[in-house]
């Protein structure tokens, strides 16, 4: 192979995780102009009848996020407290603590924290295995890495934020 | 850079194409998955009070596969006649023609000759321009790529994943 191509490979590996980046923040961003558009009031209603309300969805989101700080091994969680009501009980079983102005807070801290993290990994950082994979598994399925996290955890954002958008007046 | 460094490039790249195929077919079989789980009645049923229905929303996402194959450069769609009532119009606006049991049969038609298409490009050409950006944008921008269609529509389907599944009795 030519140093070129060699350069051209390197170039699409950098491409690709730049990709996963930009849709992974688009995603984001998404939700962000629904915080921005939606009232408390719409928030506080369950996006189809028996089904999450809008700050429970954002309680969520935030606690997956911020579960990705050990998961790709980029820190601690910034706000484990979230797990409990938001990960493991459905809605309604523990009555959140948090103020939506403070699950606002907490969805954008944790946001802008992954981001400076996820900036400072270089591209092959991405392709190496991500906690919940033994090394035995991983040397088998090498797609099980960071990259595939984060592309998996775009697609949840996004199904969520299907949701989401039910809270919006026609 | 050694030949082997060069091999583990091009092997991540081939990861990287691999893992964003895994995450659409993922996709694609939880929408089987709803499919197969939801009976007819369940499908015909709106997602949420004055929201799509599920037969809408199945319509919509061989509509948009569908266009995969002229905008990826890797065919003709197979059903264009979906696209004025489940992409241009809004539900309801044109009585959709097809039958439940024929829009599941178009679903699975388009998703496997998609699957024999996309197996036949190699790792690079996803890295290449797809049909709706010009070569002078996709020179500014060659994050616009045929990858980069397949990591958003995969988000999409995710996405519309979300509402079919408030189809399911609690």
């Amino acid at each position: 192979m030519s140093t070129m191509e060699t350069t051209k490979q390197t170039n699409l590996l950098e491409l690709s995780v730049d990709m996963a980046l930009r849709a992974w923040i688009s995603q984001n961003q998404r939700v962000d102009g629904l915080l921005d558009t939606l009232t408390e009031q719409d928030l506080e209603q369950e996006t189809a009848p028996g089904r999450n309300t809008g700050i429970y969805i954002l309680g969520h989101l935030a606690a997956v996020n911020d579960g990705l700080f050990p998961l790709l091994g980029v820190g601690q969680k910034l706000h484990p407290e979230l797990e409990q009501t938001f990960l493991r009980d459905p809605e309604n079983k523990t009555a959140p603590k948090q103020s939506l102005a403070v699950l606002k807070k907490y969805w954008k801290d944790i946001n802008e924290k992954l981001m400076s993290q996820f900036k400072a990994l270089k591209p092959e950082d991405w392709f190496k295995r991500h906690n919940s994979v033994s090394e035995e598994d991983f040397a088998k399925e090498p797609h099980r890495n960071k990259l595939n996290v984060l592309l998996n955890r775009t697609a949840h954002q996004s199904y969520h934020i299907g949701q989401l958008v039910y809270l919006k007046k026609k």
